[in-house]
């Protein structure tokens, strides 16, 4: 693996190699961390890479390690820059034969997003998008729970994402993380919503298997001096007449990253939350089951995504390690000339297609206040 | 206290009965607790009333009881019947010299009810709505906190309310509950939104209080068959520029009746559950309190609503009592000529008219599919 | 009902009054709320009763009630003073004919526990002893689940019961309720284990249906200057071999009243707390379910305790009124010449001596550091 | 490193592995996996070891690596064997230059534990026992809260270790953790106690900084044919007159992993629970607060031990991964020869005599029923 981005001082860098060693499949062996040649020599020698292999540029990164020997040069790229940065090495690593994983939202914009689908489908390549939050065990039982129809038809998804992180002007205290999300040049036209609305977007359609068709969204901008959204309160409206709310917010004071949905079908409901996620509450109304980690009769997808007898809490770290090992499987059966194994999966780049469409749709129709429902673009 | 509805098969009579008795201030001393004469003189012997206060309708109850010496005849009527039952009471009682505590919606209707306050305000009298979930002490803390300016300007409210015990045709099964709260005719122009969706719209402003200024409203009937909606998801937008969502419903398979509500402020932000109404979350950046009954320093409201030391839970009935106490202490005040303490407050005929108000804008917003923003009628 | 103790200052005599008219089974006719006798009528007065029925003394009301007329008279006494004053007038009411409910612990010490056995049997009157925690719908229905084989043969048991409100020397500081706890002319020989640990025993006893057989215990007085014991931990051996730890607490500093159980058989386990009373967790190899009142097929005994829909809390004072309303229940039944149905059960007399014969054994035991397990007297 | 132990179809060795790579300090360089040399090559080829660095006993390991350059040969050997094997290789390594980190519990048995504190006093290596548990920043917290008096002086403990996993007969299913851990000949003289309750030991003593004194037992074994304790109540005595309970269990039918402490002092209390170990709650009489990770004003100590943003729950391996990064910083200070930093702690020789003599104290004092309080051996 080459990493394009994750400098020291970046904090998603240092998750995404944690996550891509952790079970051993993938090593890092080259990357292009920062902008700054000495920033990325100096995150290259933290990592005890070798010197030949920190390069100052995705694109010489690309080029060099083209020409080293199979075996030896890296097999993939893993994109975790700011949002703007993230199409032009995709394009130009995928364009050079290598396979790609890539932070979310896919791209700056959904034009970019839809001429990634071509590139990704001309180069028959691996192309992986870390929408991490499916890759939980019990978000893995819920999807496999909505497919084999124990919840019925779907009616009813509230997927909230509340986080209170931005409830001040912290752009101006020289808040990194900050300073980039609030910055359209960088994060694109939505903040909240691109950041973390598109997780909500992406859980909700994972786990029922439906797409939204239509949605009512108001967007706010709460802290003066903002750039872009920090709020947004959305009425969906998805395939087979299911309904729904989606609400996100870095405005939320005191809320940490409380990612939570609620499925309800015809014959029961669905409840999970990120900061407690190895308890899926599956609700009849014959009474209430907790679903958990290598306890009773699993699917094999969350059984496949579980590591640890049950009670020993997993995480973060290691939903997102479920991801990058998913895709280490996929590239791997791709040299072999192999179909990947669908148990374990992972997003694509038509999951980030949808993403980039969803910020789209929910700002054009925040902006509209006279038309009450707006297709979903794509 | 005198009752109207609330017969012996009936649900709610019995809630109201033991909440009037419960603090010891108020005697149920007389009756009409059915359209039928017979299941209203069961209802009394049952309840051990005298044969002669047991009356065959509302009016001879009223006349009856007006004619009987002060100190014996009722001093107030308890309104316990459908939706439709409401106001032909209320207004004959009020008419006729006794306070009236009655149930909510307060009304069929959004014109009853203006009417109401007519009269109410005319007759000078006591008037109380049972919103029972404001209620309980931790509601009056969070109505204090914000208040007080605990929590800064108010940006963000979540209020939702979902059930499932409609999920099914249940109208269809001989099940009283389910008859008439599905049916327009007595329950009025909405349903879920009517029977629970009023609550959770009368607590958000009761304790942030601020007023919804407009709405977006998008109710579905999702049980075929059935006359009125039974789900529903709402944008909101107060007063003040704070936005919020409101979702509510009966379709929310295997949910019990789950009211919650998060606010979200410039300096903090609060959460409560119905269903552990007990403990209040108070969330900033610096972390998360509980706040919990008896413990530690609280407003005086919440203290003036719990009677026991910590950790002996109170629930759905010490609330229900809470309102008919403080009723009871508005009317003896009113008996003597005082100010009622505000400490013990009670909703009134303007939340009653909120309520209804309420109900008509969602529906008109549901209905139009081509207005986003529909401004909250009164 | 006449009730002896409960003045106006005191803490549970409101406590008895409201379960006991909770459900309009109970009416409360007279009392000798106090020693003295101007507490006691400034109490009746509060308590709107007539003059007359207001006594000086429990002896008095004994016997001018007895003297009136039947129907007139009231049918039972509750007895709500400290524990050294229960005694006394239980006795002389049941050899006046009149049926008893009273405060735990039964007596002050084990020998009046044993002597009021042969008065009760004597006789024939009904004898009730309000153990209130196991008047709760989920306790009811784990004893049902472990009667019914669903645990399989019992393990193990543990019940603790921590309270944090006697962390500082308050008996010090003119709080009533701390000062007659402390001290063991009205308390009896134990404080801590007395006042909760016999709950805790109980509570254990109830719903496994088995006895302690021997223990060992390792009291404490923590707060210097405190009289009685305010912390203690026992090892518990049950018949059958089941094995447990009871522990139980005042200066466990920050708990309110955390009084929880969990129960482990061959086949399952179950967990209760009595601050979330509502929920019954049932675990088992294959999974964990919440149980919750009217929720699903539950126990006759669950359903005859629970008055609302699901998911509308009783707390309480609801358990608590269930032991009223089925010791009314067993009144009525002797009156009438029948059988008590036994879905309406309440503590009694043998649940007094229990509790008597543990705190006699957890002191022996705590006295004694050179003997590891003591019988459990009886 | 070098592993001793962790062949593919081993548990806990993968555990190890994921937590020595987690933080990029360590490479696995070579191994000796199993006492089978087939299975330890298999082993050493699906990690990617080269063949000639994969080991068929740890004696040849250890000699080989010796005589390696440094730089190249392993600089500390990690062992994951069955408890019986800890300190053959522990003894070796030591006695011939090489730091060591060491599964719990330390050894067979105390003489042995003893005998190894001897060795590591005289090598001037490092040792690290992975009491694991203690990993945790909440913990770490809860450690931090104690010493810097916020808690005041401390009167009661309660640690309870419930699992389930061993209800029944599992070492007669051919699974192999059930086998080696029921088999006094592989785990020592005590089974659950060994396994966990040591765990539990460790714990108390870690947060409260006091040592358990003197202690009563009652180990049971409950499941026939085992030939080992499955469960085990303990009553503790500590240092500084402060009282407790340990309880752990492998036959709690239905909990997974379910360690709990509590501890109270005269000025508060917390509350720790490992399945949802990024909660720390402390309470005192004005309330409760919820402790978590970068949320508000934390201990060094916390901060040092988490990596993420508050709300992203890290877990048991990154808790695991905290130790072996402290470790492995304590070999880079002795290395440079430097002092390590205190706030890089983990467990070491000492605690791993004071688990062993847990043990010896514990099977002594069951078994005895005779003598109530058995001192603590060391």
């Amino acid at each position: 693996m080459g990493m394009v981005g994750g400098g020291l001082d970046a904090f998603i860098g240092a998750v995404h190699r944690r996550a891509a060693g952790f079970d051993n499949e993938i090593e890092l062996v080259c990357g292009c961390f920062s902008q700054s040649p000495d920033k990325s020599k100096a995150t290259g020698h933290a990592l005890y890479l070798p010197e030949d292999r920190v390069y100052s540029s995705y694109e010489e990164m690309i080029l060099r390690e083209k020409e080293l020997p199979e075996g030896e040069r890296m097999d993939f790229i893993s994109i975790v820059t700011p949002n703007h940065m993230h199409f032009p090495p995709a394009k130009m690593a995928l364009e050079n034969g290598f396979h790609v994983i890539c932070d979310k939202p896919m791209t700056l914009n959904l034009a970019e997003a839809k001429e990634l689908v071509g590139i990704v489908e001309k180069s028959g390549l691996v192309f992986g998008l870390t929408h991490n939050y499916t890759g939980y065990p019990m978000v893995k039982e819920a999807r496999d729970m909505v497919r084999s129809g124990k919840l019925g038809k779907i009616r009813k998804v509230v997927v909230e994402y509340p986080q209170g992180w931005l409830s001040k002007y912290e752009e101006g205290n020289d808040y990194k993380q900050a300073i980039w999300r609030t910055d359209p040049s960088k994060s694109g036209a939505a903040g909240c919503m691109g950041d973390i609305g598109t997780h909500a977007e992406n859980l909700a359609e994972y786990i029922t298997g439906l797409q939204i068709e239509e949605l009512c969204a108001d967007l706010t901008t709460f802290v003066p001096g903002r750039l872009l959204d920090d709020d947004g309160n959305v009425l969906l409206r998805f395939q087979d007449g299911a309904k729904g709310v989606l609400h996100a917010s870095q405005i939320s004071n005191g809320e940490e990253n409380s990612l939570k949905i609620y499925v309800y079908g015809e014959l029961g409901g669905l409840e999970w939350h990120q900061m407690e996620p190895n308890t899926l509450k599956y609700k009849t109304q014959e009474g209430q089951r907790l679903i958990r980690p290598n306890v009773g009769d699993l699917s094999a997808s969350a059984k496949a995504h579980w590591r640890m007898p049950s009670g020993h809490p997993e995480g973060f770290f290691e939903a997102f390690a479920n991801l990058y090992r998913n895709f280490a499987f996929a590239v791997k059966a791709h040299m072999n000339g192999q179909q990947p194994d669908p148990v374990y999966d992972f997003p694509d780049v038509y999951d980030g297609v949808r993403g980039l469409a969803f910020i789209d749709t929910v700002i054009a129709s925040s902006q509209d206040d006279t038309t009450k429902w707006t297709k979903f673009k794509e």
